[in-house]
């Protein structure tokens, strides 16, 4: 097995911040919206964790994106 | 928690099986080239597994495609 590639964790986690505070939600904000809890949401920002599909589906939906988007580099 | 959506993983494994034929790769192909297991890719392919964004990574780039791409519905 390789090493996990980290990029996309990052990538992920700037746009999760990006639209959070873009709809001027708190972390608890959104946890609640997305039905996750708060510290996983600031572990999800921080790039700590390997976030799954589901969580991507409800994260998206909180943020008003397509699943798509939230995985996409923005400059 | 609500229960866990399914529409993106039905997507996920559709695109998957799409681009796998498409550069005419067994799944054990697929596995080899992704570092994953050969059942595992079998799994994903059905819908059954929660993929991770490090997997998911790894597919994408196994796939030739962007990780974007892969949770994209096509028609």
């Amino acid at each position: 097995m390789k090493a996990p590639p980290s990029q996309l964790r990052r990538i992920v986690a700037d746009n999760v911040r990006r639209l959070r505070v873009a709809l001027t939600l708190s972390q608890e904000g959104l946890a609640a919206e997305a039905g996750l809890h708060r510290t996983y949401v600031g572990a999800i920002e921080r790039a700590e964790r390997n976030l799954s599909l589901d969580n991507i589906e409800r994260l998206a939906q909180a943020l008003k994106v397509t699943p798509a988007e939230l995985l996409t580099e923005t400059h």
